[in-house]
């Protein structure tokens, strides 16, 4: 009673569907499988529901934009690390984007302040210095004094090309202030057995004396 | 330089991100990690991709209702496999989801007509019969005739006992359609040694002659 030659049906969803299907799977991660999970998901959902999930998307585009001072995200001129008095305004720490800010807020561990780049060097996709905020950076050096900066960008080669066009550019402009990058080496927790080369390359040339 | 003790942040996003979070987290299988990388990567993304997204959603919940036949999604009053003269009228499947129909459909075995219980049986979660399309299952199968009725209800105990259920009806009403239910056993694919008992359970059971 089963047919072993059924013609192929041109679609087994409806066309709204398939639109959401679609739009689920440009999220980062997500293949076919788990974008038809979403939208079933949705479609079981009360309308609702599904409303301000449509709305919080559309009000992230609409309400945040950049801050006017270090390009962190806001939904005023100011962030809210810059407008706070109880962040170090002497230090800086220099990071590719407002993802690598928040973790490091998380991490409790810094009290300074940021410039988000909104990017990194990558000549291969035809970023240059002036598609980041690297003036912008300049401008702030100029005109404020920093104890240090800090510069956070990825441990890749586009985020150590960013760093060393910053330093050269420093060095150039003869700001004196006291530039640092994050430390490498072997990850909290890792083995050193599955450590990469690169790895194992950054821990033994930065290895730290003890005595 | 890096201070220990540094009073924790309120929150370190704005608002309109924490709620796209929130928002993200309600998909299935979604933690918190990845609702924060689908919020971020919608804050890169183009306006007009992100708000194309919001729109789907949207258009979804809009456009879509129930077959008023089969009660499978559709945008029209019958979906596409009861309009569609292509399919065996007299050949039902019944599944508790249109999700498990698309999967059905996706395999390309099966040629009939369905109908979507929109539920399964679950006392727990005060889902009765009424709760289910059931009623407008026997109203289908009084008014129309078939050769065949495939229960095809998940393998689970809910599953189970919404088949149990539809199979005593059948009977009470004198119904004298053939009625099949999906073979279980030990999955293609799968290993015995990592076979569940309830898995084993059936497969020993259900276990068939070859000679």
């Amino acid at each position: 009673m089963l047919s072993a030659t059924i013609p192929r049906m041109q679609s087994i969803h409806t066309s709204s569907i398939e639109q959401l299907i679609e739009q689920f799977q440009t999220l980062p991660g997500v293949g076919k499988r788990s974008a038809e999970r979403f939208a079933y998901h949705i479609l079981k959902t009360p309308t609702n529901d599904a409303m301000n999930m449509a709305r919080a998307i559309r009000d992230v585009k609409q309400n945040i934009r950049n801050c006017n001072c270090c390009f962190n995200i806001t939904e005023d001129d100011l962030c809210t690390i810059c407008n706070s008095s109880k962040r170090n305004q002497r230090q800086l720490c220099v990071v590719e984007f407002p993802k690598d800010l928040f973790s490091i807020e998380k991490s409790g561990l810094y009290n300074g302040v940021y410039h988000v780049l909104l990017g990194k060097l990558s000549p291969l996709d035809h970023i240059g210095p002036e598609r980041l905020k690297i003036a912008e950076l300049f401008q702030r050096l100029k005109q404020n004094e920093f104890d240090e900066i800090i510069l956070a960008t990825n441990p890749t080669v586009e985020g150590d090309a960013t760093s060393l066009y910053i330093i050269k550019k420093i060095k150039e402009l003869n700001i004196s202030t006291h530039i640092s990058r994050l430390a490498r080496g072997i990850p909290a927790g890792a083995e050193i057995e599955f450590a990469s080369k690169a790895m194992l390359s950054d821990a033994l040339s930065k290895r730290q004396g003890i005595n």
